[in-house]
């Protein structure tokens, strides 16, 4: 069979502007790879009444598959279902079930609703609605000159859910099986996207052209993608995939069925399991890996206390690193950070620390001490480990990287890992 | 005049499949704003010939600017050259300037030509060259059906620099003075967008059909944009923003410039005008206050010490909350959190504190205090103050928000503000 003809249309003034960076588009590219579906054209436009209507119209004429992407929000300049509606000479009608959503949507939040949140229910007559679990618009799909139409929100997370919980399932019964490829996902921290695929080409020169290697880039995590087109390549599949494990180790946290987990995640399904519990001593990262780690739902188990240590003085009255060793070895230093671990396991009476002193920038840099040192030490009562990293690029770059490498490294203490992390930008 | 018709045409298959995330076009975008400028359609397709010339001729019978962004480089799968001279019914020549610039550059690199390389100095006949100061890939320049064509490269450094040295320069010869229109930009917190379209519709609803109102969510602040199209609109606009600033006082925190200020570097920007220095004693955000405080350069000046006191023990032993205080309220409370505070205040000797104490979820809510619960405290040693706020959302968006109003609060306290907030979502 042909390939389906899949558009998408993306609408926002503040797509036009710059403003924001499209990254929906990318999540729908990804979400249709597994079924062996691409998107043959994108077309972005401001928020405009009469160009919407007619990139739809002249889409439908071509597509097997139209999927919008914005325009769903309550404000004037949300004008999706309008255009739809002009583009197949309907009419907008006020859909039931959308209008049930928004009522429960807004009694779970104690909001009155108001014009402009009703106008969210106002939808092309026909419409069928696509759940949002999360937020205020529905999303809602037409059929039009042939066309699959599927409007969806602009909102990240909101796209993703209907992603994963409705369009794709609806678009997979349209996909013979023979064009199902398969794609294996594996989630990979510490080397960056140039480095791995040239250890990758090192490594195994003879790697076959059957077995597609891809890589995503999730800052400060990597997605390696390996995928086959053919099921006879299966065998093949399996062999390199053990391969790479062979080559990078624990630099593989996981493979990924839907989400990526954090590292934090890891971590505290880790400590949580293992009936532990984690502090942290936080100069440069200053409350970051703390944050990390609250962010996740259930951390209270593992996560009772952290430092944030920012000058000399709170290093020594907060976690009792004692100000001999700060004027002898300096703040970013491996003696004050092992002091730092100490201080906070005592203090929170934790049974795991990670503490970290450096240099974040972009001022504070010596010959010595440049701009990105930094001084981890991490481990419990009975086994304490420091490490030195320079970790060069922007403040905000180094304090993610830093908190990660820290989360790591407690990770694989965790795990009993005998191998030593080799870390690569 | 009517507005020039600026168009993209951007080509790559990993724009496609979602391996690479488009952050050109709003770099495009971004130059273009400053000459009043607005790109009014983009198309994303993969590298197939046929799409691409045809994409070409049908954009250049509508706009008087096409920009096409990639497909320059070396390999086969570089097409734009190709589909350019395919679309204008032309053919590929050897450009005596490109193939000087390719021979330049790979001496500079100790690199041999080979025919991928040449490929490169094969434009359409008649294109004028846009110098590359960088990379191997010279730009280059066609006319066609009244359409001026810009062919440029997919690396963003070589992006910028052509923008930046040529293409804006040529395009802005385009544009007499009087097409210039003029945007303002303000920097809003604790309205969502539907409650303050809703807030103006009712405040003004005289609001003149010549000053443009816009919204860009950028959670948790939002930016409000007010535009003319004509100059003889300036005394609106004037007028109009006075009457917004009154409505929404210290709510707009700032106007925008280039970028928007974090509302941590607003708290840390007035904290280091005045010599003070604040401290965090977090429960419910988990550090996520002090981490975004620290995420700003030259923020140790202002910032020393930050607690995260997840459980009650920790409170305690931390920043000094008395035990009889947490069994007789409640770990979220008012009382708990005024003691944090100035525990907080006194451990750190700081100026200010903020304190919290709240209900994250998605577990831990009871009937009286339920899931998105939370007390804050903020202030100094003459003034400590206090307030609870029911925040609905998931984990992240709730610690988020907490955090924001936290900064807020004290943002109000700094400034001397004698408003009261009002927070919606």
């Amino acid at each position: 069979m042909t390939q389906l003809n899949i558009q998408l249309l993306l609408t926002g003034n503040e797509l036009m502007t710059g403003d924001i960076v499209d990254s929906n588009s990318a999540m729908i590219a990804q979400q249709l790879l597994p079924l062996g579906l691409t998107i043959s054209r994108k077309i972005t436009v401001a928020d405009d009444l009469n160009m919407l209507a007619n990139e739809i119209k002249s889409i439908s004429e071509q597509a097997d598959i139209l999927i919008i992407n914005g325009g769903l929000g309550p404000t004037v300049d949300d004008l999706t279902a309008q255009a739809l509606a002009l583009a197949m000479n309907s009419h907008l009608q006020q859909h039931p079930q959308a209008l049930e959503h928004l009522t429960q949507w807004g009694q779970q939040r104690g909001i009155t609703l108001d014009q402009a949140n009703l106008k969210q229910a106002m939808l092309p007559a026909g419409a069928s609605i696509i759940d949002n679990s999360i937020g205020s618009a529905v999303g809602f799909a037409c059929h039009y000159q042939g066309c699959d139409i599927y409007c969806t929100p602009g909102v990240p997370k909101e796209l993703a859910i209907m992603l994963e919980q409705q369009i794709i399932a609806k678009i997979k019964q349209q996909v013979p099986h023979s064009v199902h490829y398969q794609v294996k996902r594996y989630q990979v921290f510490g080397i960056g996207e140039a480095k791995l695929q040239q250890m990758i080409t090192q490594a195994f020169p003879q790697w076959p052209a059957e077995v597609l290697l891809g890589f995503r880039a999730a800052s400060p995590m990597l997605e390696l993608k390996l995928s086959i087109k053919e099921q006879q390549a299966q065998p093949l599949l399996q062999h390199w995939q053990e391969k790479l494990f062979e080559l990078l180790g624990d630099h593989i946290l996981t493979t990924i069925d839907n989400d990526m987990p954090t590292m934090a995640q890891h971590v505290i399904k880790l400590l949580t399991a293992q009936g532990k519990t984690l502090t942290t001593a936080e100069s440069c990262t200053g409350g970051m890996i703390a944050s990390l780690l609250t962010n996740i739902a259930g951390s209270s188990k593992a996560f009772e206390a952290g430092f944030v240590t920012y000058s000399n003085e709170m290093k020594t009255k907060m976690v009792n690193v004692s100000p001999k060793t700060l004027t002898a070895h300096g703040a970013v230093s491996e003696q004050v950070v092992l002091e730092m671990a100490q201080g906070a396991l005592s203090q929170a009476d934790a049974d795991y620390a990670i503490a970290v002193s450096g240099i974040a920038g972009p001022d504070g840099g010596t010959a010595e001490k440049p701009v990105g040192s930094v001084w981890l030490a991490w481990g419990n009562q009975h086994q304490l480990n420091s490490h030195y990293f320079c970790i060069k690029g922007k403040r905000e770059y180094f304090q993610l990287m830093v908190a990660n490498r820290a989360l790591d490294l407690i990770r694989r203490q965790l795990i009993n890992s005998p191998q030593t992390p080799f870390y690569f930008d």
